[in-house]
């Protein structure tokens, strides 16, 4: 993970926020399991898992909160 | 995903921004696990399992306090 | 719950900042699993379970902060 | 549980302000398993649970945040 | 624990404030389990269970949040 | 662990903070459970889980809030 893959928090909307946190989340996952084999074996199993899909939905709740702080929660002007 | 879902922060009371929080609770679960059918397999579990339902009423307080800052608690003028 | 169940999050005093807190808990769970029936079933085995009070706990203790900072944590004028 | 316990978030100290972080963690616990006698019962079984315990310090974290900023951390002058 | 074991949220450094952090999250677990012989049986458990090791180590990131703050990040002047 | 390893939670990019909530997360576990062979042994095990994974995951989310705001995040000028 060389590359730049996460160059500003800012986002247009608080819809692209939302995204935005979800791709944080899944990093967090890949800087502390860097086999995407092994993930997407994990996800098969995790995605059938209603209290994974909870968990993984609270650590997006969690990055969302840092976006929506660092974007001004896109109040207008 | 395409279409717009989140176009604001925004809402006119606290009970609003309480709904609001629990939607973006769900779409984080839906972000993860796409398929509706399988959503609706794994709701008839955990919306029978206690754990599971205080797991979601966290995700959502965590989004509440986003949705809460982002309005300034709606506080009056 | 189509009725207004919570027009402000100001409350008069740090106590009742807590209880508010309290039922927000309450109604995180109730929007996820409105069956009353099955509510209080699962809350018969719930009440039994350290864990799952704790992470009750848990959830007050996440509205609080958002109530607390809406009231400006009650600080005298 | 008609009485004044929380008057206000001010501390003079940080520990008295830890303190009362703790006490508002059992105070969560309280307001949903009102019976001290099974409180009583489940605390015994939770006090030798490393899990549980750690669960218990996460929720006074928690608070400790709030009643922290409500003493604006306790900064000198 | 009748000392003075919290005169300040104040530390000269980030590194300092993370120890500090670390501190509070066991003593979030002494105020509930007072009895160190228990409490150093019960370490012996979780220092080898991988959950429970995160879960210990969310605390401390939850208390670092609060040191942080309280030392406005330690930014320079 | 004697030596400076947290000079300062400032960085140049939002990438490198994320990177540097990481390595807040591992130390979290390090400073809990200091024997680096025990470490490598649960390493081995809870990266093929995926619930610890993502207990892993939110850790660095909730690091990354504290990094996020130390920067005032990233704003330009």
């Amino acid at each position: 993970m060389a590359d730049t893959w996460l160059p500003s928090l800012t986002t247009a909307t608080p819809q692209e926020g939302f995204e935005l946190a979800t791709k944080l989340a899944r990093v967090g996952v890949k800087l502390t399991q860097p086999s995407s084999e092994i993930r997407d074996k994990l996800r098969a199993t995790y995605e059938q898992d209603a209290g994974q899909l909870i968990a993984s939905s609270q650590v997006i709740a969690i990055h969302f909160q840092t976006v929506s702080a660092a974007n001004n929660y896109w109040r207008e002007g």
